[in-house]
């Protein structure tokens, strides 16, 4: 860490849709007014890889452009992987925020644990960073994110002149553009759905059978509390995300097994 | 899903140390008197891919066992993959209980949120299945996991007859053996703790720089009711563990961005 003091503040941007994703572009054409900006996108598309991390010596971070206050690093890894090599290898001072998307689809509901793109914002608030991940309820790789503007500048501005509390971040979710403009944003807890799998059978280049996983997402948490309810009705959805995944309402009921140990 | 009446209770085994890990083998050794068992392992090494899912055309089980009441495939994609295509492909009903390990290595604290074999239990119960990870807190591939059958055994069959309820998962983690027997488990809460990462450049077979991923795992968590204190006191750590990752206890707090986003 240098002593040379910093006017703007570092915001370090990723995503799991790949460097060439129109969300991750947009997103660092909202970044740009805000602060001193360190790119460190995926070179492959890792949706869906969760809290994957890289644990063999295979990692790199290629520097694609290193302007005034914009650096660009192209990372083979996974979205953990670029946030974790970002402030402790590549930069030579803590980010004061994380920005992680705008991914291509929903990270609402249950799709938070999937998400790459919402693994690499819990990560930064593991470490004590402000995060937040942006996504869009539209999977569109052309996906027009052009209504998101305002709302992601405001939101970004607040994080960074008030801070978040410790060891959250934010999963904030847009309505894809429809006739009606957005109504609002909604304080949220997820929703509980589940995705029932569906695979079909391909056939692959040495003629052997493989599967593709498909799904279908269903919903039955009625809420009108949830991020869902906030999406399906377009309004703008914020879940304050943490990493602890204790059960605690269900700490006293297990005590059971504490006796079964004492007493086999 | 079939009418014939099944006595014995279904279970499904998986891990995320490859098929061959000695942790594996012990567990389905050990679940061998319990139930009709399916194992679906990953053939490769797939520690700290989170809840990563394969969702390219690439997927494949191959069936390496077919006795009775004994199914063992080997799948290419992750723990989590295992435990989807399990239920929703192979299986022609669903499994009564998923048992995930045994993991060399600890599961305890924020390792959680990096480890298949957790995930895979969390997969599980995200679909109302009954789940556990099972881990020991020793790395070595050649660890010692003898001292710990009595206890797999009774908190398995404790799990087969009694359930959980719905939408938790068990992460389970032994001690290490050392001098002293074990004092018995503690139902706790996961410690807040860290990794504070250090990477080490390698030479690649290009002769390329590529990084590898270490780190020093810190706990700062001072409580007695934590995963990492039971561990190191000697006792068995058993917490409840969910997939829900709302900071519930934040959501009144956040407010503010209803009313920043109103007013903007």
């Amino acid at each position: 860490m240098t002593n040379k003091p910093h006017k703007k503040p570092l915001i370090l941007i990723t995503n799991d849709d790949g460097h060439m994703a129109k969300g991750l572009r947009k997103l660092i054409d909202l970044m740009k007014p805000l602060g001193e900006l360190v790119v460190i996108s995926t070179e492959q598309v890792m949706s869906a890889k969760g809290h994957s991390i890289t644990t063999t010596p295979t990692l790199t971070a290629r520097l694609v452009e290193n302007g005034p206050d914009f650096k660009e690093y192209v990372c083979n890894g996974t979205p953990v992987d670029c946030v974790k090599l970002g402030y402790q290898w590549l930069l030579d001072r803590a980010p004061d925020l994380v920005v992680s998307g705008i991914n291509h689809g929903s990270n609402a509901s249950t799709n938070v644990i999937y998400s790459g793109t919402m693994a690499a914002a819990i990560e930064a608030c593991m470490d004590g960073i402000n995060a937040i991940g942006f996504s869009l309820d539209c999977y569109d790789l052309d996906a027009d994110f052009d209504h998101l503007d305002e709302y992601i500048v405001t939101i970004t501005k607040d994080v960074l002149q008030n801070g978040l509390p410790e060891g959250i971040c934010l999963n904030v979710n847009f309505p894809k553009r429809g006739p009606e403009p957005i109504r609002g944003l909604r304080v949220c807890r997820q929703a509980a759905a589940q995705w029932t799998e569906a695979y079909s059978e391909f056939v692959d280049e040495r003629g052997g059978t493989c599967l593709k996983l498909g799904g279908k997402f269903t919903c039955l948490d009625e809420g009108d509390d949830t991020d869902y309810y906030a999406l399906q009705n377009n309004y703008i959805s914020l879940v304050p995300t943490h990493f602890d995944l204790t059960a605690k309402q269900y700490i006293e009921g297990m005590r059971r097994f504490e006796h079964i140990i004492e007493n086999k």
